[in-house]
Parts: C-alpha cells; structure tokens; sequence
C-alpha cells in the first residue's frame, strides 16, 4: 500500500474563479485508524458548485474550509484497512471523503454509506449522490410538482439540471423547459433527454421564448442559476407558481455584484411562492429517493452522463468548469 | 335628495405620484337603479397603495383603470334606495364603492356587505376592512405565525402594519419588531401600540440594528415596503424564515428603478419561503377572521387609528400621502 496522502488544501480565498494560487498539492502519510474506523482509498469526488461557496470566508450553511484544510467534497471509495465492523475491507463506499487519496471512515458524522453493488461509483455519486437527491427532493418536495405541472428548468445541461427534468417527465408535468447555454447542450435536451422545449440563453431571448412555450405561465421554475433567468421566469410566473431555489451559480464567483431579483413582485401579483433548501437536511430520506431512482436506472428511463478529469491534481480545474459551463453532465475527479 | 354624482376619473397615467393631471372630478346624474340593485351614499373611502398600481397599464390581478374610468377603491355608505331584498333603507354597508358620491349596490361581485352596527364606519374599514384581513391572513396564513416567532414587519406605523404588529403580539410572538420613519412614528409603536422594539430607518442602520435586536434571525417577516429594508430583512433571516410579500410601496411609483432584493440567496442558505398573497383570494374567509377581530376591538386590545382626509375632491392627495409618508394609521377619505 502507499504511506503517502496527497491532499489538496486551501491556500488562499479566491476572488472569482479558483487560480493557480488558491490551492496546493501537499503531502502527508497515509493517517492511522483506530478501533471503530476505516481506512478508504478514494476513487471518484463529486465536483459541486457548492464547494465554492465554502471557499469564502462568510457564513453558510457549512463553516467554511479554513486556510491548509483540505478542500471540503463528496466522493466514493473503497475500504483498503478496517478497525470496524461497520467497514470491510473491498466495500464500496460513498461520503464526504475530502480532496486526498485516502480519508476515514467513521461514525455519527463522518460516517460513509454502502454503494450499491449493481451501479458503478460514478453513477452512484451522479444520480443516486448529491446531484440525484438534489433533483428530487427540490422538485418532488420543496416544488411540490403536480401532475400537469408546466417546468423550467435552468442550467438544464448541468448534472442536476439534467436530472430535474427527466424526473419531472417521469412523474407527469405537461411541459418540460431547459434552459442552457448553446446549441449542442440544447439538442441534447431534447434528443436524449425528452425535454419538450430547449432554450439557448447565449443565442435566444429567454423572456420572449417563455412566453411564447408557456403562454399560461410556469407552474414550477427550478432554479439553479439566478440572475437574469430568474428575473426572466419570475415575469413568465403562473398564478400560484413555485420557485425552487437550488443555487445561484451565476453569482458565487462575484459576491460584490450580486444580482437581485427585481421581479419578485410578481409573487405577490401571481401569488407565488420562492423557496430555498439545502439537500443535507433530506439526508434522512435520501433511502426512500435512491430506490425510486435506482429503479428507474435498471429499467432504463433515466439518462445521466460523467465528464471525468483524471487526476486529483485537477481537482481545481474541474471545479472552474462548473462556472464555465465546459461540462455537461456531472463533473467527477478521477482519483485512483 | 342630490341628482348629481360627482366622479374622480383617471385622465392621464401618472409617472411617479399623481400630478394634478392624473385625474378630475365630473359630474354626471346620480345613477337609476334597477330591480335587486340598491343606491348607496358613499361615506368614507380606503385609500390603499394597490389602487396606485391599478392606475399604470400594465398586469396585475386586476385590470388597470381605463381613461375617463372612475378610480376603483373600497369603501362604505349608507343605502339610501332600494329595490332589493338584499339590502334597506338606512344600512351601512361596505364594498366597492370607486372615488364618487353615489354608487350600486348589486348581487354577486357587484355585492356589497353590512358593516357592524356596533362599530363607527371608519373603524370598519380599517380594521374589519382590507387593512385589518391583510394584517390578519398575511401574518396568520401566508406566514404561518408560531408562539415565540420573532416578528418584523416595515410600513409598521401605517394602517396595515400596525395591525400586523398587535396581531403578532395577541397570537404569541415572542418579540415584535417595527420599522417606520421617524422618531414620532417609531415612539408610538412602542408606547401605544405594544412593539417590543421601534427601527427608525431614517435615522438608524436597519441592518445592524436588526442583527442586534433578533441575534438568532428573523423567524417571520412582513414586508409592506420592499427595498433595502427587504434586503436587510433577508440578510438577517433565521433557518426556516418566511418572508410575506404584502406590497411593494417603495417601487410602486418607479417601476423603471424597480429594486431586486440581493439577499435572496439567504434564502437558500437558511431554507427560507418568501411568498405573495393578494387578500382578495381570502375573501370567503373573512367572516372567520372579522370576528376575531371585533373581539379584540370590544375587548381594547387592538388599537387602531385613522387619518381621515375631508372631501372626495382631495382622494388624490390621500394617496399620495401613503408614498410620502405623510400619514399615521389608517388613511380615508369622507365624502360626505
């Protein structure tokens, strides 16, 4: 086995986009485990928005990640040592595990899941991770979608975006709207993903072309972008609309110019409803989640696809890309 | 009895405040009424900032005044003629009476209601009225009020929001917080009308002042104002607080600076609701609520005040007056 850790630590808070000096490759030994502990050598991390929120030094739903702390992340593993009868050695399995080769396992908190045997880890931490349970809890849950329901969808190409859409087909909204950036990302929504409508941000009018596609408005508009789009589907609000705030993308690297809304009013006028969630609180029902997604993954009805960068080292990189849109589908690191 | 009816029309769409253009007073023959209609001698009209958004042309939940259209408002009157079951000489009724001296009184959306002989008319429209059900069902339903809530609420020295206050107080908020302009307005929200705390937003840091008075957030707050004081509110939401979205006085008159509030991402990270409601939906429900509401007025614990404007010819500078700031309490006009 190797003694030695690489871990990808914070070096300096960024401004905008993560640079060459954000972050540094360092090395440590392998750590020790003690009794009630695992040893996992990680394989995949799941490259989030979200972590570049805890980059910042301002208050969130998590603290942030400190100066020489490895750079917090979701990913998946394989048990290589075990002090615990929870972990054996060869199990797969997923949790926060940290930009590094290796990490513990452990219990309460720091706890990591079983992967299901039959599904490969880099589907296990696209659909049935983070990026799933986000999807379907903010649509099913927070959304409340109903059967009928008219959907916009933005950053529809993205990894969640992509999966809110498939799920809001599958249990039955009327109309399914992507919204995304060119026109390859917008074919792809409706040749494989069975989006009705895909809308091209950078070549369309997006205001114009939701009305035009929902004259009688938009039931549910989940957002993960914020800004202009917001604004936009927030004028096209049906009465009784709901808005699913899941992130705000178009923001996170430009604190100082943040974009606010100025459409909200038509929540009064449609009588709508904005809410946000963070999917660590449905952490206690992501079981019941992943086995409707599961299902739906062995009968073949819900597409998902990776764009893996090799290499721990290009964790940062990976990252960037999420706020470049160079990806589609999920973003997965490829440690090992 | 009188044969003329005099009538405030709109002329010209205001930009802004209403200018001297904006409407004129006609005279036309006091209307003839028909079997099941009764004539009504309008008293007092409800000047509420809703009627300024009626005046643009442009979409709201109802449609906007037509040119030479008399100015649509609520108010209340005596019935002075009558060929209906429905309604008798000598009844005091409320409704939708527009800016004029006479109007019908008819069946179905055309119907007016009996006030409370036990209660002066004013009072009737104040808190029994509108004022007093938007107070009532923004706090209670759309906000879902809890014992030990802490409450904000802007606007709160006028008609609605000093309501909101005394309502969160009698249902169990733990601690009430008002904003007004003004040293005056703000020492008569804490000596006469039971707040715990008076924010002058003329004179004091909103925001700081807010993290200071509710440490732990904001678990309700009702926004009658929109602006930076919204965005101060956000700022300083609690996990899992709601945001009601009664109006948005500050941008009714400058709809091309219409301000988006920033901090709508704390909606995510604190899992907050910000929703609209229009009080006109909740008009089957008001029986329930005026009950409750002529309990607190018998029993002195909801006082109410009203700034009363003599002369229907002067309605236009009574709602003026709501922009300005000008009035504490309630504001209406007597017409006669």
């Amino acid at each position: 086995m190797e003694t030695t850790n690489r871990q990808v630590v914070l070096k300096n808070r960024p401004t905008g986009m993560i640079a060459e000096d954000t972050t540094a490759v360092v090395e440590s030994p392998v750590p020790e485990i003690t009794d009630g502990q695992a040893l996992v050598r990680v394989k995949y991390l799941s490259i989030d928005p979200t972590i570049r929120t805890w980059m910042d030094d301002a208050p969130g739903y998590l603290p942030p990640i400190g100066i020489d702390e490895v750079i917090r992340a979701g990913g998946a593993g394989e048990v290589v040592a075990s002090k615990s009868s929870r972990y054996a050695v060869g199990d797969l399995v997923t949790g926060i595990t940290g930009w590094q080769d290796y990490c513990i396992a452990d219990e309460g908190m720091a706890a990591m899941s079983p992967a299901p045997a039959d599904l490969d880890l880099a589907t296990t931490l696209n659909v049935l991770g983070v990026t799933g349970m986000t999807a379907y809890f903010g649509l099913l849950d927070v959304g409340g979608l109903r059967e009928g329901d008219v959907v916009v969808v933005s950053g529809a190409a993205g990894a969640t975006g992509s999966a809110v859409g498939q799920i809001a087909r599958l249990k039955g909204a009327s109309k399914v709207i992507g919204i995304a950036g060119g026109a390859a990302k917008c074919a792809q929504l409706v040749e494989e993903l069975g989006f009705d409508v895909a809308i091209d941000y950078k070549a369309d009018n997006v205001g114009k072309r939701l009305h035009e596609e929902a004259p009688k408005g938009i039931d549910l508009y989940f957002d993960n972008v914020g800004g202009p789009i917001l604004d936009a589907c927030l004028a096209n609000l049906a009465m009784r609309g709901r808005v699913v705030l899941c992130g705000a993308i178009s923001g996170y690297n430009d604190a100082e110019h943040a974009f606010g809304p100025k459409n909200y009013t038509s929540l009064i006028i449609r009588r709508g409803r904005m809410e946000g969630f963070i999917i660590l609180d449905y952490m206690g029902r992501w079981p019941e989640a992943q086995a409707v997604v599961a299902e739906w993954l062995r009968e073949g009805v819900m597409h998902h696809s990776e764009h893996i960068v090799e290499g721990l080292e290009h964790a940062p990189e990976a990252l960037n890309l999420l706020f470049t849109g160079g990806n589609t589908g999920k973003v997965l690191v490829k440690v090992s």
